[in-house]
């Protein structure tokens, strides 16, 4: 049975505006070692699964600065203090990123970005019978264009390594369990 | 079309063993402005579908210190400058975290684990006709326990939550797509 690690302490190391660092000491349950761990808070972050009633998937195409390269994704976002929910943030996003907008918004999934440096939550929110009805609203840091993608074409694309962004992958994958009747 | 962003300067904030982290400045082609991005540098990550010939996946149970919490993952870890290879670094995370070895090693994927703010690549390898040939080979930081769950078993536990990893459930969703001949 895997135990917890005690804290020793934690020392905030900074603010980076997407992101603070912080370094905790722990003591191992196996050796009683102490050992340092640095870890990410993050406020909590959504991803969209917007689908329009002809069976697309409404995606965007972003440059990424961690990469430096154009990748295909869902639209997404950091949940705002406003934001009254999850639904909400996915709402929003989809709404600036894309100009789309659904009748239905449901949670999909809860996952953990990277348990083993980060602290967040992403959820993955469903939203169907979308279509276009805003204008795009995007902040100075970013520069989006929309892409429709039949459903039927994303395990190709995924296969052909098209897509690449892993948090998109793990909400394209809740969207395949979905379709198949594996998840609720 | 979605035009690169042209960097204007880079500075290293600092070096936290497990990843570097810099502020690049950029110029935005949309709107002509610098704007700045926090970005984490890490060495590249392996993740293993380690399959038995019970069509068993080899799955490992640890404590991460990000979330806090017990995840159930497959076997993975950072390449080693002394790794000749991905594969290389995923057979040897497979016997060092499990005490398990395969007969066949190839690689099924490669992804980005965050572009938006990590450079870093993480290979999925994929390692049939696996057994415990060894015993483990913890490190300090590591306490981990070997779990094997039945393939068959592995979307149910995706939709009820009980796996929870980003990039393990990416792993997971080409080991699906592999298993119905979407991926070669």
């Amino acid at each position: 049975m895997i135990q917890p690690w005690p804290l020793i302490e934690s020392r905030e190391i900074g603010d980076y505006h997407i992101f603070r660092l912080r370094h905790d000491r722990k003591l191992s349950p196996r050796t009683g070692e102490p050992h340092g761990f640095y870890v990410l808070d993050s406020s909590d972050w959504v991803n969209v699964i917007a689908l329009t009633p002809q069976r697309e998937l409404v995606m965007v195409e972003q440059f990424r600065h961690g990469t430096n390269t154009v990748e295909l994704e869902v639209p997404g976002g950091i949940a705002d203090a406003e934001d009254a929910s999850p639904l909400a943030t996915g709402i929003r996003e989809l709404r600036e990123e894309t100009g789309y907008e659904g009748v239905r918004a449901r949670l999909l999934a809860d996952i953990a970005p990277n348990p083993a440096i980060m602290s967040n939550t992403c959820h993955i929110v469903c939203i169907e019978q979308c279509a276009k009805r805003h204008e795009l609203k995007l902040d100075h840091a970013e520069d989006l264009a929309t892409r429709l993608v039949p459903v039927a074409d994303i395990p190709g694309l995924v296969a052909a390594g098209k897509i690449r962004h892993s948090i998109v992958l793990v909400s394209l994958y809740f969207l395949d369990l979905w379709q198949r009747g594996l998840k609720q």
